[in-house]
């Protein structure tokens, strides 16, 4: 313990006094000091009400206040995503980009806040141009495998189409080149901890929007019931939890008990079981979207899938026994989809809370209460996107496992890609393959 | 400058008084003090000789006895490259899988002594988990584009490849919530930064290994070339800057000069055609590595592709009027392949450098000398890969967009990997497409 007294940085042979306030520690206990820091710079919404909202309330006492802000809030949030969803495709894929930016800026803000960045030569630009780069590289693939053939219309898409992965690697590695010509010695380590900060901010960000939109080309159902799953769950455990809550379920969130999680997951079942239901009724949510190179535009017209027509299914034993009670059949009809949404819903209210825990750990150790101010009463994009990250992968792996019904379609664009002789060559193979099964 | 007092380190409401080295800091100046601490946690390789070859060079000055170990290594470290080549694919590819863990396991080692994660739980596990759960996500795909076909004979092995996403994802998440579960109040931010550290490493080892193996896996001379170009670089960098070095290139690598960077270009464009032009003449270079069901083995048999056929190529006015001087012709005969092999060695010449600078700069910023100690004089196992790393991601790129020449080969597993229904579908849309292109 002989070390213990002030310290002297040395820059450049120049002693320089260092104050506590220089340091970002990995020990918990030290990091207490800077909570205030990290706390005011980073903005926290939960707390902040705009001006004219805060006319509206000032009457209420502070914990009714709180409740009608955050209430009003989610309203005007359901009604923007109604709105949004009600715009069409390309809405709503304008809509993730924009959601994408500021989730991306409140992760890199923290970044700064954390690394005291202001000092750092080029870091913003650098954060931004990798957030282009790996956009540029992910939609740029999406909408090849979607729309390739659309795309190969004219010469200079043709070129971009061809030339994509090179093009993205060499915007990539102009960024990595201006990142080590950016380095100064005296910053090394804040600089690739913010490189770092950067690159994980992106595989978050980039990975999620890139689920959603898949997601959302595969059909809007596979958009939408996920994220009211998804609220749902989130709504409900806080319900179930302040009415029989007692049980604590995990150490990293104090207020969340056993009692809440599972209230939660059996309302979240029945309530995506009825949501599906009822969307599975409207082609323009079951149909995938597709370009129509007639009309030249994006359609939701479709011949629905199997999944999205009504089945008769025979109820197992018990369940058969009980609905013979109250006068009904032996078996049910259903869309086979509201079968698939159970294994959603399990999945939103099991695991996706998971998501929740995670962004709460992150948050506490940074002491920061929210990622920011874009929601009154609720914080930032990112509070509220915390559960959606797992729920989104998950969905897009599961449709890519049991029902990727447009693979074909995929294929195609990219077979198309090809060039004519090995379009005759895989033509050739193809024949000859499914000849031996006895297929042609 | 009111806070320059010995801190306390408030820790479950017992006051700890805290040293220097409990934390790690993000500025450079602090750090300073951790240096020693870092470097004898993390094992230093060029500085370390084995007992047998210590014995060897003993007698030997102290410069000369280190260039005499470098020697050694490089010596041993090109005869086992030579022994995994002519061990064959399946050889090379065990010696990528091994060269992967242990660069892995330098990396997280720095990052175990960086946040001191001795105390932490389950971290050493977790880390590990992650990367078993990459590696058998990226492999997985691998295999099943590359060898779909021969996977789908057994049932089993057809059940991995069908659910190959949602097995991985499943996986990945039991990691997650693994560590979700881990988090303990006191580390949190120790335990974030692990994590995250971990994820970096996987993006930097696991791509790149992949990228080496898809690399091989389209002809050993994908993999073999650009490894020894960037050896012929690193090599020639040094020797030119020895000989003419005067003009410094890199404040971040002081030693570095735009004399050994110019002659290290040009020596390695030279060295690249000639090795290129060399391994042409063998298809045990040139084939790509396929699976021959019939004998149930991997094989290197194949007619070359056109890049590996030798053809005429009219030289341009200038460089014909000096042939005919010298009484050659004004064309000349090459394996197109040699051509491309210098856009190759350009790269490894400009651009790949900078994975050096990037690993550098690293270094420095933890104040640690190398990664580890695996090569005696050299360092750890990252410091010979660190120009590696660009180089790889960029000829797997470039094949992938010049020259993919299986790619007929690898959409026949994709859609073998469809069902009877859809690959029917699939012939007929393409038969229709052909039919009105008039290619059939």
């Amino acid at each position: 313990m002989s070390n213990l007294r002030p310290r002297k940085n040395v820059d450049n042979g120049k002693a320089v006094e260092s104050t506590e306030s220089d340091y970002i520690d990995t020990d918990d206990g030290i990091l207490e000091k800077r909570k205030v820091n990290l706390s005011e710079t980073i903005a926290s919404g939960s707390k902040r009400t705009p001006a004219v909202l805060e006319k509206f309330v000032q009457s209420l006492p502070e914990k009714g206040k709180v409740w009608v802000v955050r209430g009003i809030s989610a309203i005007i949030m359901f009604s923007l995503l109604g709105l949004v969803i009600y715009g069409g495709p390309l809405t709503m894929l304008i809509t993730i980009m924009v959601v994408q930016v500021k989730a991306f800026s409140e992760i890199i803000n923290i970044g700064y806040a954390v690394y005291r960045a202001h000092g750092l030569p080029w870091f913003r630009s650098l954060s931004w141009y990798f957030l282009i780069t790996s956009d540029y590289f992910f939609y740029g693939e999406f909408l090849i495998d979607s729309f390739g053939v659309a795309l190969s219309r004219t010469d200079f898409l043709q070129f971009l189409v061809t030339y994509h992965k090179l093009i993205s690697l060499t915007l990539y590695l102009v960024g990595f080149v201006w990142f080590v010509l950016s380095l100064v010695k005296r910053y090394y380590l804040r600089q690739f901890a913010l490189f770092f900060w950067t690159h994980i901010t992106l595989l978050i960000v980039v990975s999620i929007a890139h689920a959603f939109i898949q997601n959302l080309f595969e059909g809007i159902i596979w958009f939408i019931v996920p994220i009211l799953m998804v609220c749902c769950n989130d709504l409900m455990a806080y319900v179930f939890g302040k009415l029989y809550g007692k049980t604590p379920l995990i150490q990293l969130s104090p207020k969340k008990t056993w009692e809440g999680f599972i209230g939660a997951g059996i309302s979240t079942i029945i309530f995506g079981m009825i949501i599906s239901h009822i969307f599975c009724n409207y082609k323009y949510f079951v149909c995938p979207v597709q370009y129509d190179e007639a009309e030249d535009r994006m359609t939701l017209e479709c011949q629905p899938g199997e999944m999205f027509v009504p089945k008769e299914y025979n109820l197992p034993q018990f369940l058969s026994n009980i609905s013979k009670l109250f006068g009904f059949g032996d078996s049910i009809v259903l869309y086979p989809f509201v079968l698939h949404s159970f294994f959603l819903s399990v999945f939103s209210s099991v695991i996706g809370p998971f998501g929740g825990f995670f962004a709460s750990g992150f948050k506490r150790a940074f002491k920061i209460k929210d990622f920011g101010d874009a929601i009154p009463g609720h914080g930032g994009i990112m509070d509220r996107l915390d559960c959606m990250l797992l729920m989104a992968l998950f969905v897009n792996v599961y449709f890519k496992t049991f029902l990727n019904h447009d693979t074909v379609q995929k294929m195609f664009h990219q077979i198309h890609n090809l060039n004519a002789e090995q379009q005759l060559q895989l033509y050739r193979m193809l024949q000859e393959s499914l000849q031996n099964k006895h297929l042609l």
